[in-house]
């Protein structure tokens, strides 16, 4: 008999990839997904990459997930907080939301609005440190999806002091199922297709997460709308602080991360190459004329950005190896 | 110890998608990947999806492939049949080209040219009684992707009298990998975006291949290039011969086939819910306005229209449950 | 002085690409561009595409819309009628909508639902005779979008007698954009991307204005929704009744029509040629296996199969030549 | 009687995208269009876009193109100086090629490799001064893609005072087309769509090109190859010197350039609206995080990118209004 687990708010992209990834997982039964909306309705009829997966959306209330060994809360944000409050500590909790991402309330005010509901244990497993402190936590923030991409790609070299924390310069693109599933003009197919655009300038909810995840002390991030389902592609530029080549920093950072894969000298991450599995593929170099440390990371924003890093933060929590149910190879092309 | 795998032209999209089924079944160990040009390359500078797996690729000989217990040919068609006769039959071998699906030596010479190879057992388990040939074979014709979807959704039909084999007309859109990884200009991303357009019409060489599967008598075949990189969608309709019902009669051909979906009324098939899947998901209904029987069938042609169901015969020939190491579900969106 | 133009409904994307034509035509004036919903936004606001067009949406009513010399309706369908019949005669009006299409108020209702309006001079001028009709009229409907890709594939070879018009099978797949700009689940880029499926399968509303067209008595239409903003692709096969050839009819039916062009033997139609142009592309032949005649036509959905034929018609109605403003040639690739 | 224009190096994506602006320009004459390997074919059987346009490609001579009064040099990098030398003064000349837009030989060689063919006028009409610099030449070098993007983005801020040169980040993704037509593998829409991943980081040959139009000292340029066919997004931040509102300073640098549009305030560019066009937006903010000014623009890689500036420098160099023929508008969506 497996362990119980249940998805709160599961008629999501994020909440649709959890429940592929648990109904392919062996240590993982999937015994409930809850939508506000969509109750009663088979699962199937949101998620039809899912036929055959024979389940019916419940409400989303305490007593139905308190019932799992296991919880994801997949909600918008600000809605996880009260729920989770009303679940049993007994109960191992990972949040996809971003209410208990942030120490710095006044962060959350700032970029969230609404009452601070306090901050968990971080879920970025490759972060130092970090995957003691998830294994033994009940309670796990996962982290955003711009967040995971830049940090793994920034967080070693500020850590080592290979380059200054205090000018990081970000350019990242997301696919579309970053925005969610709610139905808005602006995400059409007919508007996205052919179409760059950055949006939240200097205003993304992601910078003060990254900034506390990093140690950057000065960051501007430029999210893009690019025209693909998934994938986050994040560039990353710094001044460094001295000579450290930053691939051997960042190799000796993931030596043992089986996700986070520093690509051969000259290879530069593709998104389509994360699609589908838990990875994040990394590349860096000096550039020639600024002088910069550029570092290029890729994931799939539904996978290492969202239900993947989720899993592997649950698989931690309750002692399993860390690639438990996880794709490791992409689906391409 | 698994059983020995080895795939021969694994540099090409359907070799690749090989690899990362091969790499995650908990049956098979992977232990030689050849590619004519790319031999001494790692198999993840030609499949970056696939980093991680330390594998670099061989020449391809027939010495090399015959130290494998189960070999995967996924050579151009024309070049499995010279190789595939100097493979011991103690070894288990799919072949997903071309060159052994035709009983008619003509139609051979017709659509593809040069020697007719002649006929392995047909790899398609869906089809009355071919589980069980599959089962006792050691060499298996793996099927056509156009000719997977669209027998899928005609074979039951026509076995069952429910619609006139005479006068079948399909028009079949695919994603891009199924024209392979060969660079030419009419399949640059530059051409195919934002374009559809038709090809081979009236002269695809899986017409033979389909009326062999489905004892279609006359069929109008007109293939059509998407702009999406996998799936297919097959729209078959045909002359109704009664009343039968053709839902009926899917969901009777289908009911213990894990891998094919007749969606529930009133829902569609989807290419995009087949990604990265074994799956074929399919709909029925009687036009009103002609009475003619319309079937439409998804598949991602990666999967079940090429190394999806490559594997799935191997299961069956190695007496494994056909569904081992397979996707069920889709990786949408 | 040119002549003053008004679009009414201008904030869906067959507005706004009327808008683009029509300020960029040497004879017209665009004075008025109206929106329910967008009235007091300036139209750059809801069309960045026209960022330099100095215009603001009014309310849609008819006092407005009288102060024109042309009005071009492209409201959704059911709200053209009563706004078309304030209007004075004196006023020329091309209704983009389907309210007027249909001669058979039966059909309408079935269709459509509700009254049935009464039917308008039908807009496709490339029709026998039509032509002249539309520049005796002063009220044109224009075409449905799946309706002039299609009866310019098949009404010439039905009214030559070359193919029968009991058993004509479509398949026809079309960009996004031909769904509006309505904010949907199902239109979002994360869900048509990389995604193929089809829709009101036997129930589509263009069948009766098809068969009104083109003289089909029985036809099977399967529309597809395709993952591109624009184009539509119809596959058109018909049983012949001789051995007339298709292309010879084809290219003699369009001998003089300035936007439709039969292929040379042996190139298809690619949606992506005809982006932005007013133009339909051909190509005919006879399916060696099945005898079936296979016309394969291409437009624009909203060029040739909506705001360029809605110019071409009032470029028509006012004795202008029939190509005035109209692009040739596509935006490719 | 109109201006006799030739294009060489018309197969290639900046040479069909001339063809079609050509052909729609009201003083201009198509008269010759060359191609290397492609001559004696008919332009549409390269360009299906321009069905309807009769012409057959001629190979690339001096003595063909001499007989013109306007030749456009659209061929590979480092061709197209030897054949522009045997053309007569007489003949005015804009080269889309790189060979003539450096001053610096060393960065030539740097870059390019192979000697210098010197410097002609800067084909960038809204650089000050420059518009009559371009009207009083027989010869001019037409922008590279990137380099007109980033450069209407970033010279008045530099040349104001606003910004420093000396720590310029871009990241800037591109269409596929900007990559050429030639036959790459990874460069197949099955490699592009759903992909984004960066090339040429730290060593794209616009580098030097950008800090001699726009005097950046030090400039990071990361180009990211994106999943459409058009399009350029170039997201441009640098160190404010003071308090400068970037916006000013761009509103008045553009106060009179038809083609470049500063968006109103909360209005981010999207490439898609320039599709097809020869406009640039823009849209600029102070980063609240980093104090870093980001500057955002859009265009279409083949317009102002390319082939729509071409004719704006020609325009200018034969007197005529500097928008004659070409599109202010955008095909979207």
């Amino acid at each position: 008999m497996g362990i119980r687990v249940a998805v709160a708010g599961a008629s999501g992209y994020a909440g649709g990839e959890l429940l592929r990834l648990i109904a392919g997982h062996p240590e993982f039964d999937l015994v409930t997904a809850t939508a506000h909306r969509q109750a009663g309705a088979p699962v199937t009829a949101v998620h039809p990459q899912l036929v055959g997966l024979d389940l019916v959306f419940a409400a989303t209330d305490a007593a139905t997930l308190a019932d799992a060994d296991l919880v994801f809360l997949a909600l918008p944000h600000g809605e996880s907080a009260a729920l989770a409050a009303e679940l049993p500590e007994s109960v191992r909790v990972v949040d996809l939301g971003a209410d208990h991402r942030l120490r710095d309330a006044d962060a959350w005010s700032r970029y969230y609005g609404g009452p601070h509901a306090g901050a968990w244990t971080y879920g970025l497993p490759e972060l130092p440190g970090q995957r003691s402190a998830i294994a033994g936590a009940t309670r796990v923030a996962n982290t955003g999806c711009y967040a995971v991409a830049i940090t793994l790609a920034l967080a070693p070299l500020i850590a080592a002091g290979a380059v200054s924390p205090a000018d990081v310069v970000v350019v990242a693109a997301s696919g579309t199922s970053g925005a969610g599933r709610a139905a808005k003009t602006h995400l059409l197919g007919s508007e996205v297709m052919g179409d760059l655009s950055p949006y939240k300038v200097g205003a993304h909810q992601h910078v003060p997460e990254i900034k506390q995840a990093t140690g950057a002390t000065g960051l501007s991030l430029t999210p893009v709308l690019a025209p693909m389902p998934r994938g986050i592609l994040a560039t990353v530029t710094a001044v460094p602080t001295g000579d450290a080549d930053p691939r051997a920093v960042l190799a000796e950072a993931y030596a043992d991360a089986p996700f986070v894969h520093l690509l051969p000298e000259g290879a530069w991450p593709h998104t389509a190459a994360t699609a589908g599995a838990n990875s994040c593929h990394l590349q860096a170099t000096v550039d020639v004329d600024s002088g910069r440390v550029i570092v290029v990371s890729a994931i799939d924003n539904l996978g290492k950005g969202a239900a993947g890093q989720a899993v592997q933060n649950a698989n931690l929590m309750l002692g399993l190896p860390e690639t438990t149910g996880l794709p490791l190879f992409g689906v391409a092309p």
